[in-house]
């Protein structure tokens, strides 16, 4: 039972109270105690540097004597890093300290000891490992400073857009992930043995969010979704966090469009507010939303396109990668925006629940919203009429059969409604410039990845 | 193009700003706009009383003439219920109507006619129709304002959690629901193909959460688990939302428990600050969580069973449902509690990943907590040395190998931690008191229910 000592040390010293790292700052000659990980040990002359890392930052501790770090001693040979210590100690400001304060005079407990170095140094500002051995170990690789600086800055995400649409009146709501028939398309679906049927992993809650929208008017959900795209590129993953969003009695996508500017300006709030900490670490400069972000009609932008780029894709039924980042350009050179909505994508290229627009019905009322030229956003006001679906259904060349419960939404009354769908790794990535988004999740899915 | 004619009246009638059914109220004397659906209409002598139910709330309109209905007629015929419209009207209070206003002098538009009869009445106060019926029909019988509440207060109780855990600085993490083998029992896995090799759908995010403890410290996920349990009773779905916090440098579960405590205030909290309307309806009594919720050692509520009820089941390896009833009996009438823990339970009845009380090691540092006499929550400390995780998984018999990811965390330092998870469906389900757990969710999975 070696656990044991540990925890009876813990209540023992629990006449004072554990701080955070982050907290040091503001008990400058004071005795505090800390908790975390043996981050690094650097020994000078005879000084000895140690760094402890806890859940939220670090903290210098600095060792004059032997005395001091003798818990950290088993028989001859010392702790590693990565140990799990409590130090207690006196708070001194010193300037050239990280953070500008370190503690003195130290009282160090070990409480979980490690001996064998982790498989990635930790303690270095670059993880420096390439991206096969930083996710083999991510168990491990996440504890880095800017790893989980950017997991954490997910977590900001989710805040930023729950409070947003929350107060707006949204209700977040939970739909499975287990479903009966392939959704959106046929293809990329993962199949699993649901009692000896065949049953399949939700590519998205697209079909439910709507659903809901007859029960709650406005509705929201974060959570997983799974395409069994079978490509292995720095821009997929096949599990995915997914923040979706749909609402009822809207004028057409330009509503949709509003609201999502919202969302985004909600989330940047949140990060420039709670996460400032998270986005220096990473020298991220946070976007500003504007109050209203410029958009251009999918027609209109090919034209431009062949205006200013000598470039003719009029008439190309989607825009390429490198038409996005003209766009991109364009934007930010016209309206010093980081963000472009493009409307009115051909409909031939929609889901079949896309609302047509009613002026031009071979344009639809749907947008792509590019951040920094790239998308991040797809939305759209979809149809909301039940004969409308029968006939989108048809010219789909779809059966009505396995969409006959999404159907009886419709049947019984809806709203003009629509919603946008952000991916939260996809987001994270273009944020922070990170090359692969693989790198933007915990413990990413990819087509050989399963573990860890 | 049917749908178009609606959003352009949509777009007419802006002039006058809708407001929320629940909203009505503290417009006495204006006129106002509010959309949504025909709940209701009952014509008794000249007068007709409408009743629109929004995203929120429902609202009485009273027309006195022809002409005010005249929008409602489509030829011969009336449109029905759940036609979406909106009404504008004069505020008028009256004490005899539902919420004490109605609308007069009605201006209605429809927006999308319903002519048939919806498969089971949305509109009485209770939903009469059979449980197969209404879960074959979620998608409308969602709408009944019974339903709703009940599933807007799942929304409740994800916000009482998330608020209370991020106050206390607990980090939000999204873990992967695709994994490679089967966590904590082989049993009771969805098997699905992943490219060809074999995968299973996340049974719970244990594993992730503890793992993340060594990035983040503290850790809560709000995420669906499934359970391929063969079971179809009233206390089973196979796909469920789970509440789970995990987090580090506690002194044991007694620690976890009072987390536990202030995470169900936080909930109850939320309830009655911003669900009187839902709770109303449902007539639910918002439990009072005791500052300290009292608690039972296992060995000591088997005894007190068999000196209390003259029932000898001391010995026994878990308790029975009816000797958590007892319990629970015990506690209101000796505490006046609805809640009460019972910890300690024997250590072979746990997973291999709980921790041993050090003074008893036959019984473990883990917990139940019953409210009103039924599980509700299931947690406690979990080993944290990796040499203890060696020992436990041989005396489990287990294999190390599909565990190594996992093992890599405690390789590399833990601390002293553990946590919780609570089902959400479950703590609906007793919280209102509805006979079956299928109902607690918007679109329930079991044995035989795919859909919707």
């Amino acid at each position: 039972m070696v656990g044991l000592l540990a925890v009876s040390r813990l209540e023992r010293s629990l006449a004072l109270k554990r701080i955070r790292t982050i907290e040091v700052g503001s008990h400058v000659g004071e005795r505090v105690r800390v908790a975390g990980w043996l981050h690094s040990l650097r020994q000078l002359g005879g000084v000895s540097f140690l760094v402890i890392r806890d859940g939220w930052g670090t903290i210098q501790a600095v060792a004059e004597t032997e005395d001091e770090l003798a818990p950290l001693y088993s028989g001859e040979s010392m702790v590693g890093v990565e140990s799990v210590v409590t130090v207690e100690g006196q708070v001194v400001s010193m300037t050239q300290a990280p953070g500008g304060v370190e503690l003195h005079n130290l009282h160090i407990e070990v409480i979980t000891p490690v001996t064998e170095p982790p498989p990635v140094p930790l303690n270095k500002p670059k993880l420096t490992a390439n991206i096969t051995t930083l996710l083999d170990h991510a168990v491990v690789t996440n504890r880095h400073p800017a790893r989980r600086a950017i997991l954490r800055l997910g977590a900001g995400a989710m805040a930023g857009f729950r409070a947003t649409l929350t107060a707006r009146n949204f209700t977040e709501i939970s739909t499975p992930k287990i479903v009966a028939s392939a959704t959106e398309s046929g293809a990329n679906v993962f199949k699993l043995d649901y009692f000896g049927r065949p049953a399949y992993l939700a590519q998205s809650p697209q079909f439910y969010k709507q659903i809901m929208v007859g029960v709650f008017e406005r509705v929201f959900e974060i959570g997983p979704v799974f395409r069994a795209e079978p490509h292995d590129t720095t821009r997929h993953i096949n599990e995915y966090v997914s923040l979706d969003a749909e609402f009822g009695f809207i004028e057409s996508h330009f509503t949709v469009m509003a609201l999502l500017r919202d969302v985004l300006a909600g989330i940047m709030d949140t990060f420039n507010e709670d996460y400032a900490a998270e986005l220096q670490l990473l020298r991220v400069q946070v976007p500003v939303v504007p109050l209203e972000i410029p958009h251009i009609h999918f027609a209109d932008a090919q034209e431009l396109i062949f205006k200013r780029y000598r470039v003719d894709v009029r008439g190309e039924p989607d825009l390429s990668p490198q038409d996005e980042r003209w766009l991109g350009e364009w934007a930010h050179q016209e309206f010093d925006s980081d963000f472009l909505f493009v409307t009115g994508y051909p409909m031939h290229k929609r889901p079949f629940y896309t609302y047509p627009d009613p002026k031009r019905p071979e344009y639809s009322n749907s947008f792509d919203l590019l951040f920094r030229g790239t998308e991040l956003v797809t939305g759209g006001q979809r149809l909301h009429r039940y004969e409308d679906y029968l006939a989108a259904l048809e010219k789909a060349h779809l059966p009505v059969e396995p969409f006959e419960s999404y159907l009886e939404a419709f049947k019984y009354g809806m709203p003009p409604h629509g919603g946008f769908a952000i991916g939260l790794e996809r987001l994270l990535m273009q944020l922070t410039g990170i090359p692969n988004i693989k790198l933007a999740t915990t413990f990413p899915r990819d087509l050989t990845r399963l573990t860890p």
